[in-house]
């Protein structure tokens, strides 16, 4: 269930930006049974890492706090509609419920990417944001087949 | 210009985990002018970080190498192709060309959730992958207004 005290705190999160130069101002807590476990803002520039956005170091905060890559359970608050990256990044950690502020419209009316990055994937991955071309399967192919061999975990 | 050397290093890196135990069977190496940048594989089971996939770890190495979150300029090498998170994280950073060699079929063919994450952005993000609500954007509509105002950097 919602509860508007975790959207203000993300929202702090994401004003830290305003005033500091960690990176954008985008703020995220992880909940769960009704405590917080993390609480980030996006620090990309400060740490010279392109993935460093609010969810994500949410996410990675809150495998350390939890000792797992399972965030089974948890809920995100975010004070803006993620990108695709951080929506993915929220589907692999399996958090089933995200609460979110500013929207994708919002993000792109400051100059943001995200509502680009959507329409990209989209578009079956057509036009000139990014050339993916594939290569060499049979070389790769085997890492895979003796994974799946092995019984090794899926996630 | 793609090179089969470099994909052999992404395979390698991908291999150390049938090997091992720190991940998925994921590798992937970044390149600039012809030099390795970064080489990493999945290291989501070590790190306790669903985010720690083989082109998030490889971008998060280069960004420290090169010491900034801007990676135009180079190309990346993986071992598979891309899922949503990493696909959007490549182009985050600027990254333009991607070599990959595993389809997002191959991968699902051994149980990885990479093509079900495609079909869900694909849907408009419905289905029961995740619930995304919108709630109280007045109150963080403010920081995004605060930063355009700032002018400041958008990445």
């Amino acid at each position: 269930m919602y509860r508007k005290e975790f959207m203000a705190m993300a929202n702090e999160e994401a004003k830290a930006n305003v005033n500091g130069s960690d990176g954008g101002p985008f703020g995220c807590v992880i909940i769960k049974d009704g405590k917080v476990v993390s609480r980030a803002h996006n620090q990309v520039l400060v740490d010279h890492d392109p993935t460093a956005h609010g969810e994500i170091t949410a996410i990675r905060k809150a495998g350390q706090a939890l000792g797992t890559h399972d965030l089974t359970g948890c809920e995100l608050y975010t004070s803006a509609m993620p990108c695709p990256m951080c929506l993915s990044a929220i589907i692999w950690a399996n958090i089933k419920q995200v609460y979110y502020g500013n929207t994708a419209d919002d993000a792109a009316a400051i100059g943001f990417r995200d509502a680009a990055i959507y329409d990209f994937i989209n578009a079956g991955l057509k036009g000139d944001m990014l050339a993916l071309t594939q290569h060499d399967r049979e070389l790769t192919i085997g890492a895979f087949k003796d994974y799946q061999s092995a019984q090794k975990k899926l996630y």
